[in-house]
Parts: C-alpha cells; sequence; structure tokens
C-alpha cells in the first residue's frame, strides 16, 4: 500500500467511523450473531496474495459489524464507561501512525516529557495531593499503565517489596498477607494471585464501603497468627454499586501499621475533576500508591490507566533490572523503570489531545451530565411501586424488581433477548439487582427514557405474568403458564443459557 | 467536537501522517531537544476551555516533532523494529473508533472470535504445531497479549503454578527456581522479579546459544541443593545478537524434568513466516508457551503480541478468578482468563488487516527484504579490514572498530552526536560492539549506503585521529590531540554524559 492509498483508506475509514456514530442509535445495542457466526465468514488460513483495502473496508461491515457489541450506543448501560471521543480517536490515530516508541528519554523525547507532564496535569485536576507529582521535589511521581489490574499488581508488588526489605526475619515472603473488601473488583484478588500474596476479601458496611475498624481487626487478628501485612487495596467507586471505601479510616490504619495503601479508582476517580466531589477521597494522602482510568470516564480511548506513587524508588526497587542495551538516562526521572513492558507507546499524545480540546469545562460539564442522567434514572426507578433502588453513585443506579430475586433475573433476561439496551446482573446484600450505568457519551435523556420504557415493557409483557407455584420441594414460576426458562442454579448463573431457549422459570430451593 | 469536525480533523491528521512519511528522510532520526525542552512549551496545567483541534495540530508539529526519535525512519538502526504499516495504521484508527471492547464472548461475539481466528492464522503461518492452535481439538490455544514481557511472566507464572500443583511438599513455593540464559532480554529477569521466582542466567556457546547441557547442569545443582526448577525461558532471537538458543535440547531437558518451557521469539519468531528458517525453531513441540510479537517484526502497529499455550488450563489456573458480574460464557474458549486486564481491545482487527492487506507473500517479501537488507550491509562491514563482523543473524549486523574498545565507543558516540542514524551499543564476549538492525520497512539499499558513508565518516574523523597515550596508572586517548571525552568508567556506561562534551577520552585502566 503506498501513501496515496492510505491517504484514501484512512479517509474513508474516518467517514467509516463518522457514519457509524451518526447512525448508531439505529442498531441493537447486543449482536444478535450465534455463538461461531464467524467461522465459516473467514477463511481457514492468511490468503497467500494481499487483497485490496476496499475489499477489506466492505467485510468490516459485512462481517465485524454484525457481531460487535456496540459499546458506544447510548443504549449501553452495562459495566462502566469505555471512553472514546473524537480527539481521542484521533489521537490514537497519529500516535499509531508517528509510531514512534519510548524506553528511556534518549529513545523519545518527547514521549516522555509530554507523559510526565500530562500525567501532573491529570494529577492537578483530580486535586491529588502534591507530593505525588512528578514536577514535585521529593520521590513522587506518575505514569500511564496498560490497565487497572496491572496497577493494582504493581502497587501491591511495591508493597511486598518494601515490607520483605523492612524485615530482618528470613522467610518472610511466606508470611505475608494484603487486604481488599469483597466488593472490590475482581482484578485485585487476581492481583493476588500474580503475586503469591493472599488477598483477604473484608465484608464492608451496610453502604458496601470498607472501615477503619474491620481492616484493624484483620490485620491484628492476622498479626496475632504470625503473619506478615503488606498491602491493602481501597477502592474508590466499587465495580457492584460504585461504593466508596471509607480511605481516612483505612488510611489511617495503614499509615500506623505501616503497610502500603493502594487506592483503586478505575472508574470514579475521574469525578475529582470536579471539586464538588473531592470529599470522597478525604484520606488520599495516607496512600502509596493511586489509580484511575482515563479510558473509563474521562474521554481518553484505551490503552490509558493512569497511576502515580508518592514514592516512585518502591517502584524501582521493585522492578529495575539491568537492561540489555545499557544507556543510563540524563533524564529525571527515568519512567522506564516504573511499569511492566520493556517499551511505551506515546499514549500521551492522546491525553493531550482530550484534555486540551475539552479543558477542565468540558470534562466537568461530560461527568456532571451523565451524573444527571443517572438521577435522572434513578428518579423514573423511585416513582414506580413495582421496583426498588438499591444502590446509586455517580454514573450508577442499583435497582430490582420488588420480590423474589427471580423477578428481577426474568427482567434481565427479557431485555438482554430483545437487545435494544444493555444492562448487567451483580449481587448485592445477597440480592440480585439490576446494574444501570450512563455509559455513552451521546446518551441524552431521550435514551434514558428510551431504556426506561423498555424495561417497563419486559416487566408487564414477562414479569408479571409469571406466577410462583410452589410444590413439594421445588417453586415452579410460569410466564403466562407456557414458556418455562430453567434457572437450575439459585445463583442464577447460567441466565445465559436460559436467554436462547424459550422464557421458563424453575426454581428449585 | 461534532462529527463534521471529526471527520475534518481526523482526515487532517491522515494527511498529516502521510507527509510525515513522504518526508521522513529530510529529518534526522535522532532529536536534538535538550532534556526538559517541553517544559516552557506547554502551560503548567490543563487549559481551562477547550482549544481548537487546528491549534493542537499546529502544535504536534511545533512541540513534538522536533522531541520525537524517529522509530520509522529508514535511518532508524537501533533496538528492533517496532512495526509500522498503512493497513496497521488504518486497523488502530478503526478498532480505537468502533471503540468496542470485549470481556467474554458476550461482550462482544466480534471481537473475541476475531481474536480466536486471528491468532489461528498467524500460528499456523508460523508452522507451529497444530496442538498450539485453538481450532484443535485438545486445550491449546492463543491470545494476543500487550507486551512480550508480559507473556514471558505469565508464561513463568504458569509454570510456577503447575510445579506447586503437582508437589505434595509445603513450602515449595520458595524452593521455586527458573532458568534462562545471560543473553535473553531483560524482561525475563524482571518476570522472575514480577513472580518472585529466583531467575538463573546461564551461560550460553560461543554463538550466544544456551545449550541442553548447561541447562541439565545447572538443574542437577539445584536440585541436589533442594530447590524445584519449575520454568525455563527460551530465546529464538536474542536482543544482543539475535542468537537462537538450542530448542531441540533445552526441550528435551524440559521434557524429562517436567519443567515448563516458554519460548520468546518476540523479534525473530515473525521468521518463520519463511519456511526455510522453521529449522531454528526445532524442538518447538517441548515447548508449553510461545510468544512472539507481530508488533515487531509483522507490520501490526504495537500493541500486539502473541501468545500461545499447549494447554490453556495451566493459564486458567494461574489467572482464573470469580469475576464480580458473573455470566459465565456460553462461547468456548473463554479467553478472558489467559491474560492479566480484565477486559480486551479490539486488537484483532489491525492484525486482520496487515494479514488481509499484505498476505503470506507481503509478509514473507518483507521480512526476506529485510534480512537481505542486513546481509548487503554486513557485506560492507566486512570488505572493510578496519572492522570486524562479531554476529549476524536475521536483520542484525553486530561490528565493531578492530582494537580496543574504545575506538568502537568514539565511534557510537560519534555517529549518535551527529543524529543521522540511529545505532545501539552492546557488549559481547566482553567487548563492545555496535548493533546494526534493520527497522524500518521504508529502508532501501540507499539507506544502508547512507548509514554506511556516516559510520566510515566518523570513523575517519573522530576515530582514527585517536591516540592511545600510555602513563602509569592511565591511558589516554586524544583525538587530534585537542578534544578529550572523558570515559570514567571502564563499561563505558556514561557516554551519554560524554556525547555533550567535546570529543575527548580518558581511559583510565
Amino acid at each position: 500500500m503506498d501513501i496515496e492509498e492510505f491517504r484514501e483508506f484512512g479517509k474513508a475509514s474516518v467517514d467509516y467511523i463518522a457514519s457509524y456514530f451518526e447512525n448508531i442509535r439505529k442498531i441493537d445495542v447486543i449482536s444478535k450473531v450465534e455463538p461461531g457466526y464467524l467461522k465459516n465468514e473467514l477463511p481457514e488460513t492468511v490468503p497467500l496474495r494481499g487483497e485490496s483495502w476496499h475489499k477489506v473496508l466492505e467485510d468490516v461491515d459485512k462481517v465485524i459489524l454484525p457481531g460487535l457489541t456496540h459499546w458506544h450506543s447510548p443504549h449501553f448501560h452495562a459495566f462502566f464507561p469505555t471512553a472514546n471521543s473524537f480527539p481521542g480517536v484521533v489521537g490514537e490515530l497519529l500516535l499509531s501512525g508517528l509510531g514512534s516508541l519510548s524506553k528511556d528519554w534518549e529513545t523519545n523525547p518527547a514521549c516522555i516529557e509530554l507523559e510526565i507532564r500530562m500525567m501532573d496535569w491529570l494529577g492537578k485536576m483530580l486535586g491529588l495531593p502534591e507530593e505525588f507529582l512528578n514536577e514535585s521535589d521529593g520521590p513522587g511521581g506518575g505514569v500511564i499503565q496498560n490497565a487497572a489490574s496491572e496497577a493494582t499488581f504493581l502497587g501491591l508488588l511495591c508493597g511486598k517489596q518494601r515490607t520483605i526489605a523492612s524485615q530482618s526475619e528470613d522467610q518472610v515472603s511466606s508470611k505475608l498477607v494484603a487486604y481488599t473488601s469483597k466488593e472490590s473488583n475482581s482484578s485485585v484478588e487476581k492481583a493476588g494471585l500474580l503475586a503469591s500474596v493472599p488477598m483477604r476479601l473484608l465484608p464492608t458496611d451496610q453502604n458496601g464501603s470498607l472501615r477503619g475498624r474491620t481492616l484493624q481487626a484483620a490485620i491484628k487478628k492476622d498479626k496475632e497468627a504470625g503473619l506478615v501485612p503488606c498491602c491493602v487495596v481501597a477502592t474508590l467507586g466499587t465495580t457492584g454499586t460504585c461504593a466508596f471505601d471509607n480511605l481516612e479510616e483505612i488510611g489511617t490504619v495503614c499509615h500506623e501499621e505501616g503497610v502500603w495503601l493502594h487506592v483503586d479508582a478505575a472508574y470514579a476517580g475521574a469525578v475529582f475533576a470536579c471539586p464538588e466531589y473531592r470529599h470522597l477521597m478525604k484520606g488520599v494522602q495516607f496512600a502509596d500508591s493511586f489509580n484511575f482510568n482515563p479510558h473509563k470516564w474521562m474521554l481518553v480511548n484505551s490503552d490509558c490507566s493512569a497511576m502515580w506513587f508518592k514514592d516512585t524508588r518502591n517502584a524501582e526497587a521493585a522492578l529495575r533490572v539491568k537492561t540489555n542495551l545499557p544507556n543510563p538516562s540524563v533524564f529525571e526521572p527515568d519512567i522506564q523503570h516504573w511499569q511492566i513492558p520493556d517499551s511505551r507507546r506515546f499514549r500521551a499524545l492522546k491525553i493531550w489531545f482530550v484534555l486540551r480540546i475539552y479543558g477542565v469545562e468540558g470534562v466537568q460539564k461530560h461527568i456532571r451530565r451523565q451524573i444527571a442522567l443517572a438521577r435522572f434514572f434513578q428518579q423514573l426507578v423511585e416513582v414506580d411501586d413495582r421496583f426498588e433502588v438499591c444502590a446509586s453513585s455517580m454514573g450508577l443506579v442499583c435497582f430490582r424488581v420488588k420480590g423474589e430475586d427471580v423477578f428481577t433475573r426474568v427482567l434481565l433476561d427479557g431485555v438482554s433477548k430483545r437487545g435494544k439496551i444493555f444492562l448487567t446482573p451483580y449481587f448485592y446484600r445477597e440480592q440480585l439487582v439490576v446494574r444501570f450505568v450512563i455509559c455513552s457519551r451521546f446518551t441524552e435523556r431521550g435514551d434514558i427514557l428510551f431504556a426506561w420504557r423498555e424495561i417497563v415493557r419486559v416487566l408487564e409483557e414477562q414479569v408479571f405474568p409469571c406466577k410462583i407455584v410452589v410444590s413439594k420441594k421445588r417453586r415452579r414460576i410460569r410466564n403466562n403458564g407456557t414458556n418455562i426458562l430453567k434457572v437450575l442454579d439459585p445463583s442464577f448463573t447460567n441466565i445465559h443459557q436460559g436467554i436462547n431457549e424459550n422464557v421458563k422459570v424453575e426454581l428449585f430451593l
């Protein structure tokens, strides 16, 4: 492909993306394809001879689009947002096009210096303590990671390393233990697996928040058993209900115990760009590392996960090895040693694009608007007696159909099967709830009403006709007496098998 | 930014990239900026109000470009290639524009199914054993990772997990040990740090290749000391000299000892697309995991690292945790559990673009062409009596100025300071050598001649006038008797301080 063809192909693809977003409301958010749909659409091996880009772009439309879940549809309300903005997309295009990586400063001064500055821009915009910034006098600093999972793992590794270094005892690594709440993201438990440190999942209070007393008691118990606490992962904005751990209480305990505190604010961290929410990170001065994902709620396309260390020497101690091609950098900080990979893409460029083209005001407007839309949805739920709101925070509302879990299960099934909106289930306080999140930046009040009408329609057509029939050892729920969904497992984890059958409920108690 | 502005901004950026490549020979490959150059070019905080995209794109040219190292300049001969191709750039644009991530199949059927198929396309193109493929009947399979560093770490984790599971003994994890060669990439040693497993750096033979006998002896010694070998990381294409470990010998030892074998073929793996090089991976059937980076030598823009497992159940055992939003996938394989992050970008799309638009023949032509260019450069070095070739393999030639290391050091300094071509130093068999790699896909014979003339010019102007003056305890090397570069450290690791001074050599022995 020569440069002229690239110009044509690139511009045709820009147009393709533009028209994709122009028409995004016309496509169902959930794909209707069956598992294995792609198998017969593609040859089994790489074609011997190259094909024309026209054919490839046609196939994106013909083969890929039907199997796509539309994460930026205004009707996508699952998980948390994954960022997408026009400045972010063009930033990704340019950084990929220029294709300049970096290792140390010498291998790409612009990439390293822009990343350092962007991390300071972000840190100041969130109101993080100055000691986390690259420009501070001390050893603090920030860097872009691939994902929050990786940041949590690195935070835990640093805590592990610092603890081992501080102990004279042999065999201390087999006695290490770390803590988080049972409401934390599964990636925190995974970080424990990766770092070979048992991760205790502590109970929360009634609001889903980990409290200082609970942590203190767990640490005390472990220490009495001869174990060595090395890290606490606190969450600001849990995946399930967007709850905030009590950072001030937890931080005080970590400070007193000399335990590393990593803060996972993957989704909700972006909200601190709005000063009225900063009270929720009270105690952040106790954090040793802090992470949030601009690629979630701050309009920077994935991947872009921002991580700060209060003392980057801990990261170096945990991660630095002598590189094969030794050329010590003349530039400080030498951020290549604060991450897993050897080199880094020029992701700072897309942060720069987004922050300049939106400005602080644009970012704040985006966040406040999504929170307002969530409150609007919440009001719709609250005024309907058939539902109850179980939790609500930031861009998320958790609600359920009153009564048995199975009604909510049937609602989720029905909505999912129709594919007009995308919702996710969650178990909260031992009840099944629906998570409804404002994800797409295209979502407007009209889309919230669209979603609400869809939910009510499925409720009235599929949930309400259900009747619970109790027999000796099982209760059977019938939908108009005709269709039955088998729910073999009381935790309802086999829902996705269910939606491929006719609607039919049998509940084994 | 509305959709019309996005169309303009996107297309202007496509044109910017096109004209960047049209003019790439006019720009020096190494930036001339001083450390900290960006500091005063950018405000200290995010601008309050958004700016126009025109201004931002202007600033890319004004602020970023001068500080960029041009990794795709035909005069970039450092490290190994980082891939960049027009189909790859447009693939990245589209995957970023559509912005669809995936977790399990349900969250994005197209993304999961295309990734599975692309990994099979790649595996078949390289001639990997069938049992590694997703489409095979057994438990093997492949998935895209972020980086080879991550793949090595995951391979080691799997070996660790499998070994622990197979041992009845308590406390086995503190006795684990892993092996690689001293020529392996520093990321292998880092993987040992990440996984808390000591990584032995074993000596190689005269060709930089790790042999079975050496490994066998090391394992025997460790086992006699009560340690438990869990993993070997073999390299196909070392960073220093692109040497190939003897996989057949190593694999036989691993097989007999029941030790996990991970193969790191980050750069050179791509060469197996050309059948005439497959003898270099003889023994690959012994591998438990195998990794190469399409984002190095196979034209797929970073990031895109391909990793296969012979038995993916090992990856699941090492990495799988119960996710917060439980919905077991109806689709097999459930590749979300074979990686660190929770979700994945739609990177398969750019592999698809590159492989279709190049075809097998296009990829082979690219690789063979770069190898031929390296041999052409090698011939230029070989016919010049002032130089010696120390190693040569694939797209890499290692050479040095005959005599004391300091001559090669002055050569590297001089070339680096002029910034016309980018070379890197390496220590091989205790001698300083220059690594010269064919990196850019734009590099042609004329660029090789350009590089050679540059090397000879610096040799004649700066290296040859040097004389070694021996006094009692030091030897002094003078460049025309006028300029002196201080070399304080016999390993010459402070070269980058040197190049900012006048050329002047003092060698303390």
